[in-house]
């Protein structure tokens, strides 16, 4: 008699994801599981939205950027009638263990299936790198070279003109998205929840730098921090009266083909996950933390939001000025 | 006694602006002429900001995005008496040559130093396609390149979450780059500034879209057609009820290593403009026209706008929707 | 009733093949036909491996590299009897008209279903650009620019090292892939069928080069010109003691996202055929050439070898070595 | 009185090196050294090819690939009296202290430095990955992300035509490219210095694998560990029948801009060094270990080659083959 498990991914998307579901898939296979595939998260349980493997096309798939399972919003899912009525679904077919991908909702929703008997293991799945725990999330570093990229080719025309730009890139309430693409683009400037600079701030080190020599300076910005990029890169322009456009990296952060680094890390903390269904255990949150993959329990990993010292953007900045 | 020829680039930068300084440079040293190159455009002959070739790190920039010369708006060159003080300069050093890189405005710069006795060529440099007697302008490919990219990335996160994304493109008063894109996306509707949408009529469609299976659309929008962007992705998910989400390409548009064909496209004109010269020819536009390099008078390309029909947009749309 | 046509691809792979067969199928569905996808090539018509394209994933496949429908080589397709076959097994499904896509084995079988009263157009898809009546073949712009990304690639290490390269390209017997490559590169020898120089003569302008001052050398070859490029790469370094490695771009050329060049020719050329299916045409071959999508004879088309004068590989050479 | 600071680069170049050395130079000032930078390695020194870093374009370096500063083979330097000599150079120049980027060699030179009172401190600077008390090289993953943007490409046209692909990837004798780069493409085989298979071996998992529906297969191959590539292609293709390529990635590997990743790890571990010089320590290697980066002697770092279990690339071949 076989051993079936699940695989969902759920919440925003992230490069990755595909890799995570075909190493799942591929290390179930070879520890005998059968794997079925959830199409569209939690809500794909409720409307037996669940295929066997073999009718799915995951060959091929761990280079594509996206999930190719897909995911949808599901706030029922808070309602624990709906969480019995998912875990009665599951146990109904024969399905005992599933593997959730996806941020800090996605856990709580697998912890809920969890108390309700079924073995659920949590890989984080986001580009916003805000799990705890773990270092890195599958699709932060990929969503950073996307980053890079695009501020690469900001670089060449603000050279081109002796212009700034200020770029706004996604993170939600935590800042490494900000912080590592300031880093990897030298941006000489980075505004994170808890560094603020005003208008008045900013433009005063802009001059500074153009008065140094820099044919070019990039302000990098962590999204919801400033109400108006557009308006704030008007007023930059208008204290400094060097040409300033604003740029937000947006949805492209989203998509594209996952990194080396993210297809890496997916499938070890996949072929982790099947371990340790393997071995029974359940209610945990794989991550790759002081250089190992290790698991943690999922209330112990959402119970406090991430934050980070505000150390590091000031050192940037410093470091960066030069 | 060796005769000087001088290159500037001015107006907006665009990828492959460093491959034709290069093969520009390249040709001219091949042909017998002593090279100089003339930083941050118009203005760099009148600050006299103009160096010999072998005092510049010009070797490897053709790959290299932006312009490696710098350019710089300067509305002034407008005055008679600033053209007829930066051909005597220019005479005053001995350089009798001048090859501009650029759009309309740098054309009628050259012009008006061709009416001052300098021997001017033109190469058509910018992103947006919109110069006459020429199918492509060098820099138009590597944008269409990076907008492709984009989307496809917008594609990826839209299918995983069944998706609407408005997506705006630069190109000023030329739908080239938003026609294109939309075909080489495979854009469900492109709204040009001939082929104006209202979010009424793009919703109907998306609904239709959706309804036939397709599990995204991408609406290709040519910028300054729409007044707010954010507001109308919001409108149409407030009529079809479909999560859509706004992405601006900007300026990485404008950056980024040229393409090959923007490498090779640079090349041949840089060559075919050493030959006029050489030949002693002036006041003639580059043009890559019925698969040939070739002139044409400046004022007969500069005399009328481009503009381009309503048919290409509309049978894209009908194809797009299949 | 509605008319069925069918779509196969053939011979070696390309990108941009893809976004041929994805715009065939809308532009058919456009026009009111029903489409059809053969897979494997001219093989699976025999196979009877032919199905409607509602039983396909087609759509998001144009920005995939290489072809969703298989490609096989099928000599024995020469036989008349064996062509006869397939015409019938079309006939009978009640397919009248196939667009093949490929080089120009796939025009010569094309022809041959022509002659057994099926209607046939066909698509210039390989990435050699070995076509006649065409200036580009689709994928001979996306393999350009998978050389010049290599090509990037090996000046970074060449020139912290000052090293030589030889660089092999593919091209069969056209040496279109070698000669724009080494435009867009600038590499500063060109080596091509026509244009063959020994390990003597390429180590002497290997020498100048780098007294000039240049950081590395890139030579570039047309695949089968030289025996051994390994061997060859020995030889240069030994007569100039200048570390000088060797590379084979290799299959690498085949594969990978179509550029926005080759997806929007694909689609243009892809709507003209289905444009001249609807006409009632047959025996043609799409072509873009003098700036224009064309069609022309097939057999025309393939009555002689693509040849290309030395006239260009001799001028790169003298250019790119300044 | 300012405290001088010089920087070189040595041994093969790698993506990331520019970044270490721009950091470097940035968190000098920052701490108020007069950075030198070397050119050309330790070779360099004895020809006193050292420069102010004001006197050199460091800026915008850091998304470069190769090495802006240049690197030489110089096996002399393991004289002593050449190490002597070049120690008086640098202290006579008021040259205090050195950061040496590069491999083991680098390592060896940079402690010899150390030995004659120079104060030294080393950073990882290799593609190969193989340096002890680190868990990444700088350029590491940048090479990984160039073999699975290859292998990528291969795998369109492999799964096109129903072929096998044999990768040779580098590494000399450390087998992490090949192990990661076999992760992240879903390589079905990965053959090492310790994990040696036989022709006859692969051929018949290629078969296997065939049989079970994969639509192509991936063998990826450390470097030295085959003496003839094609000739092991060839042997699987007559014993499978199934076309089967070599594809070398050759010398790309070592060339492109380097990665978000590569480009932190660079800054990271350049800030550390900066701080260790500050606080006066000499000889220690940098190293990114236990998702920290730390210093531990040279001695220690070169005193034992690099090894890995066999372990891994058991558990990849079993996963990847279903």
């Amino acid at each position: 008699m076989s051993k079936k498990i699940a695989i969902l991914t759920s919440g925003g998307d992230s490069p990755g994801m595909n890799s995570a579901i075909s190493a799942l898939v591929k290390a179930a296979l070879n520890s005998g599981f059968e794997p079925y595939l959830i199409l569209e998260g939690y809500l794909g349980i409720l409307n037996k939205n669940i295929i066997l493997v073999s009718e799915f096309p995951y060959n091929g798939i761990s280079s594509f950027g996206g999930t190719a399972i897909g995911s949808t919003r599901f706030p029922e899912f808070k309602d624990e009638e709906i969480q019995k009525k998912a875990a009665k679904i599951l146990t109904d077919m024969g399905i005992s263990s599933l593997i959730v991908i996806g941020g800090d909702g996605t856990y709580k929703g697998g912890y809920k299936l969890h108390l309700q008997g079924i073995k659920v293991i949590a890989l984080p799945g986001t580009i916003d790198n805000d799990i705890q725990f773990t270092d890195y999330t599958i699709g932060f570093d990929s969503a950073l070279n996307t980053i890079v990229e695009s501020v690469d080719k900001l670089r060449d025309t603000a050279n081109s003109h002796r212009r700034c730009f200020v770029v706004e890139v996604m993170g939600r309430h935590c800042p490494d998205l900000a912080l590592y693409s300031a880093i990897a683009t030298g941006s000489e400037i980075v505004i994170t929840n808890t560094n603020r600079l005003s208008a008045q701030e900013v433009s005063k080190i802009v001059l500074e730098q153009f008065k140094k020599g820099k044919p070019s300076v990039i302000i990098t910005v962590l999204e919801y921090v400033l109400p108006n990029l557009k308006e704030f890169a008007a007023q930059i322009e208008k204290i400094t009266n060097i040409t300033t456009r604003a740029f937000e990296v947006g949805h492209i952060q989203r998509g594209g083909r996952p990194s080396a680094f993210d297809r890496i890390l997916a499938t070890k903390m996949a072929m982790k996950a099947i371990e340790l269904i393997d071995e029974g255990k359940s209610g945990l949150a794989i991550g790759y933390l002081d250089g190992k993959i290790q698991a943690h329990d999922i209330t112990k990993v959402v119970s406090v939001p991430v934050e980070r010292t505000n150390e590091l953007a000031q050192k940037i900045n410093k470091i960066n000025q030069n």
